[in-house]
């Protein structure tokens, strides 16, 4: 094996991305080093430039510089609408997707007793204190579609209704320009129960 | 949008990496600064060892640590064999999936006028030197069957027999475990002209 240090080190920590398996990183490792040396060290610097400055919004705990995130920052949003969402990757794509101009909450994570995950983890005193605070008047939550998604939706749609704020929860049904013969039975019998006026 | 300078830097400098495009940089941005901080500060270190170790052989032009790479320096290796190879990736590749004991030159590029690479930038010079020395009794061509891989054989082939050196060529064929009816006509007709004795 003609393997030096430094070129198998680097093929072993590239695998550290998800979706990079020994012969993604090997492939990697060559283009790096033979085609885009200034990327690789644009790589690196970026890296650790993001590892030192990027950490949780104090308020929402999504990923930001700083100790706020723009958008718990932002004066135009509206702040009476707060969407729970499981990852700060859920967070770019509904503002992406949809025109919500409202709050996020980030639980980085889902309620799983069995993993040790509990209301502590998921920081469910910080939404506590904020629907005390009586500015909310809707939860939406955009938590995952799994068991322990639902569970999660479940425990806070029931902080909500302690603290009388209104609770919504996003839409199940077929996917948009999904054909119905290839859509699972439990998501189709959701859409179909789900129905509205046509 | 609630990108942020290092997070949005990070996700762009991970598309230097092959294959990876924004989708991919995002979802590698957010778990590796979520899940696997310590992955992140191994790669980024693995990144700048690499680069400032690695660089070519100086007698193979294979990626290496130090002036001479393993196989060059590896005593037991058969030094009248010398594989030519596009790529140091093939060396692997090679080293990997067959028993072949002898030693590798890396062209690292193909002959390929159009794109200003010519003998020079492939340090054909290199090569003539050590086909002049004497020692080298087989040149194996194993560049890619492309126009220009073909092309490079070909050229290396010339030089090679104004050496008198033997030279071969990796045999084209049906890919083993293929189905001849998805096997492209090309490969078929080379596969059916070369037949051999069963």
């Amino acid at each position: 094996m003609p393997k030096t240090g430094a070129l198998s080190q680097l093929m072993q920590a590239l695998r550290c991305l998800p979706g990079v398996g020994p012969k993604s990183a090997q492939r990697m490792t060559f283009h790096l080093l033979q085609r885009d040396r200034q990327g690789a060290r644009n790589l690196a610097e970026s890296l650790l430039a993001a590892l030192e400055k990027v950490g949780h919004c104090a308020l929402c705990r999504t990923l930001t510089e700083g100790e706020l995130c723009n958008i718990c920052t932002n004066p135009d949003r509206d702040k009476t609408q707060l969407c729970i969402v499981e990852t700060p990757a859920e967070v770019y794509a509904i503002s992406q997707a949809t025109g919500f101009k409202g709050l996020f909450f980030v639980l980085n994570g889902r309620l799983s007793p069995l993993d040790g995950i509990g209301p502590n983890e998921l920081r469910l005193d910080l939404l506590e204190q904020r629907l005390e605070s009586g500015d909310i008047k809707e939860i939406i939550l955009a938590t995952n579609t799994t068991v322990e998604g639902e569970a999660t939706a479940h425990y806070i749609g029931e902080m909500a209704k302690q603290n009388g704020v209104r609770t919504t929860r996003i839409a199940y049904g077929v996917p948009f320009g999904g054909e119905l013969e290839y859509v699972d039975g439990a998501t189709l019998a959701h859409a179909f129960n789900g129905r509205k006026e046509f």
